[in-house]
């Protein structure tokens, strides 16, 4: 296998490298569009598994809306159409014919699902409504990057109506809170959570929330967004329901998502210069185990060793890579390129000892363990291999956030050494927008948590938040 | 609730206000395409999950290829294009410009994938590649029908890649084998096996596979159906490699689907004048617990024994209707209608006794059952159900077969009572369009299982097949 481009040589090269070199996903013959290939499809499915199952436990139901959406949909609310309209791709033929009205391919689902909340929400009994969605959607992108930025993508868009604001909010909150944990407990990815300044905000919404992270290139990536929609597309689309009262009152929506850019950042926050590093809770191989066969002909001794093995971690996502035509060496560097978290080498001497010898894929480190314990070894080690890699990228992250106190330190401290900025903001667009024309980093998020606000960092006039700054994917 | 139009008096109405009133699916803003709703969705993503795990049984793994497919693409295979181009819907402009060149949203995708397969497979060794994807398609449809023609419709499409042509072969004809095993032993819907007609094959296969299944009121049905595609695809798009010899080979490949309408099967296979029957193993609600109150309040004692209940059938899918806006009869009506295969009723008078009030679904049956009795009974209930419907509709099936001798009493037998006409058929496509032409019946399967031979039912001369004709939906 030829080698990887170092991250230090060349970070977006080793990047592209390594979803290539590790089969996760291939440009396709249409600009800007992904093809994701079975192992990087099996990561988004184990990923989907996950995070389906805590939205379901949340009561929100799953359900299939459709992929074309009218033009005068889009247009019924006025920031949403003026945010998406230059990514849109548009059907104007169809059937044979000309279509009078054009077809919009989603770029995401609020005016059709709107549509159909007008007409399901009836009464404050139908309320809250909170439907989920796990489909395909098409923004246009003239500078691909797989999985980053591709015209078509796939994610979850959750989308729910409340009677009340506060009702409306804590779902917000509530769908971010979900986010954090699924980047902490299973993509062990370190997240700062919080709001999105005004001119960052999804086009429609009142607030955005955002978990962002911290890639290692000091660039950093918003993995998760939830919005507090206000009555915004219940005013478009007549959103409304009689409460106890019999009055007729507008709903309060939200709508939240995830897509495969999270694998992306994975990638990113986990990948070495010897490949991918994947998290064992979502992997697609948690263990690979390599025969060694020093070019002898498999006895049948040594299978059943194998298969004896493969019993005891049965339960887990297991594969023995039997192929005769790779070295060991080779197979090592592969799986160690796709990221698989332990290696299990089984040769002659393992064997007879009935020892094996096992590889982290995190720290390399190399073990010897008795048959016997192998079961509870592989467990305790996955285990720790994730608390590890969380642990890892939240000490990059906390490193990497650097105080600033004035402007011309922001700039230098941002073109040496990248990562997040942080330190007040006096909540001026001006300033948000004189550091994106300077140095093209943004306001990624204002933390939950707050620190004590000094002087705007750019301006120097009073502060009145306390924000992180970044580069950004 | 509304009474259900009787499948006596109205089939395509009982139809359409069944699957609006079971809230399965309903039309949505843009003609053709539809939203599958909450209960709807639920009941497709089981049978996702069984299909998908069957899938994954047999060696085939689960990748994503991209919604849009250039026009060059869907141009390469001449029969291909003839038969799916008036069905495209055309993605003209992208980004705020005008394309160079027309983006089809993908009908199906054998082009795409064979464009990858031709990069993906170099040698023997890379054979047999088989991948499926879960995917959205587009077919432009002008009399939209709710899960049966839609514009936009969900499926699976398996690809398959294989050195030789007895290999591929036996993959079409194991993935028809998997979908008649899932028609069965999970849709409960008795289906026929066999080919299609060359005139009713897959636009650019050299011969389609079928599971056929008839409807209640005497239409046919096609429910999945596996394509042997030969060497046209490998030729269009250069899917060739290097055998042991070092010979450069096209390789012979297949494709097989199941969509979304095959809950359209399930609702006219089992529905009944009250709603509809969902096979127990796919039911989104297995059992439904429906408190009857009385008018009192729920007193401690009661919530209890609920509870017990409920703890008792917790790893079935159960669901318990404390709605207290709605009469206990009123309850009834609504499940029967979503086709929930068993009610529990628990009052007063079941809580005093320890003793349960069940009724199926299916046949009606009223039972009484011990509490400590309930989960064995509730088990074995579900299975016989499940058996019970399978071998209702088989019944129905085989009494629907029309053996005719001539074309006289074809035409009177079909006019008369729909369903199969059987007989032998002198192969000839001018039989085959004089029947489409008179009665607008189709040849629905040529059956593995032939029978005994006479001369063709429409033109007398001498049969060179045993074949089932119908209309078809």
């Amino acid at each position: 296998m030829q080698k990887l481009t170092s991250q230090q040589e060349d970070f977006p090269k080793w990047y592209q490298e390594i979803v290539e070199k590790a089969e996760l996903a291939e440009h396709s013959p249409v600009r800007g569009a992904m093809t994701i290939r079975p192992y990087g499809y099996s990561l988004w499915e184990n990923m989907v598994k996950v995070l389906d199952a805590m939205i379901k436990e949340a009561g929100v139901k799953n359900a299939y809306f459709p992929l074309f959406v009218p033009k005068s949909f889009i247009e019924k609310e006025a920031d949403h159409v003026e945010g998406f309209a230059p990514e849109i791709a548009w059907v104007t033929k169809g059937g044979g014919k000309d279509l009078e009205e054009p077809l919009a391919v989603r770029p995401t689902s609020e005016t059709v699902i709107g549509e159909a909340f007008s007409r399901w929400i009836q009464s404050y009994r139908d309320l809250p409504m909170k439907i989920n969605q796990w489909a395909n959607v098409v923004r246009w992108e003239l500078r691909p990057r797989l999985f980053m930025r591709t015209t078509e993508f796939l994610w979850q868009e959750g989308h729910t109506a409340h009677s009340s604001k506060a009702d409306a909010w804590d779902e917000a909150e509530r769908a971010l809170e979900m986010y954090k944990k699924f980047m902490h407990e299973y993509m062990a990815i370190y997240v700062t959570d919080g709001r999105k300044s005004e001119s960052e905000r999804f086009a429609g919404a009142e607030e955005t929330l955002t978990v962002e992270a911290l890639m290692k290139d000091g660039k950093a990536l918003q993995l998760g967004t939830s919005h507090y929609l206000g009555q915004n597309f219940s005013k478009a689309f007549g959103i409304d329901y009689l409460n106890e009262k019999d009055e007729r009152l507008l709903a309060h929506t939200t709508s939240w998502g995830i897509s495969t850019r999270t694998i992306g950042g994975l990638i990113m926050a986990h990948g070495d210069d010897r490949g991918l590093i994947i998290p064992p809770r979502i992997a697609p191989i948690q263990v690979v185990i390599v025969p060694i066969l020093g070019g002898e002909k498999v006895s049948q001794e040594f299978k059943l060793f194998i298969d004896k093995v493969e019993d005891e971690l049965s339960d887990l996502r297991t594969y023995i890579d039997w192929d005769d035509q790779k070295s060991p060496g080779w197979k090592f560097s592969e799986w160690e390129m796709k990221g698989v978290p332990l290696r299990v080498e089984v040769g002659a001497k393992e064997v007879n000892s009935q020892v094996l010898t096992t590889v982290c894929r995190d720290g390399g480190k190399k073990e010897s363990v008795q048959f016997s314990d192998i079961r509870e070894f592989v467990d305790k080690i996955l285990e720790d291999m994730h608390n590890n890699l969380l642990q890892l990228h939240k000490e990059f992250t906390l490193n990497n956030i650097n105080q600033v106190s004035n402007y011309d330190e922001f700039k230098s401290v941002l073109g040496a050494k990248g990562g997040f900025i942080s330190g007040a903001w006096c909540g001026g667009r001006g300033c948000e927008d004189k550091v994106k024309e300077d140095t093209s980093a943004t306001i990624r998020v204002v933390p939950f948590e707050q620190k004590e606000i000094g002087n705007c960092v750019v301006c120097e006039k009073k502060g009145i938040k306390y924000v992180l700054w970044a580069k950004a994917y």
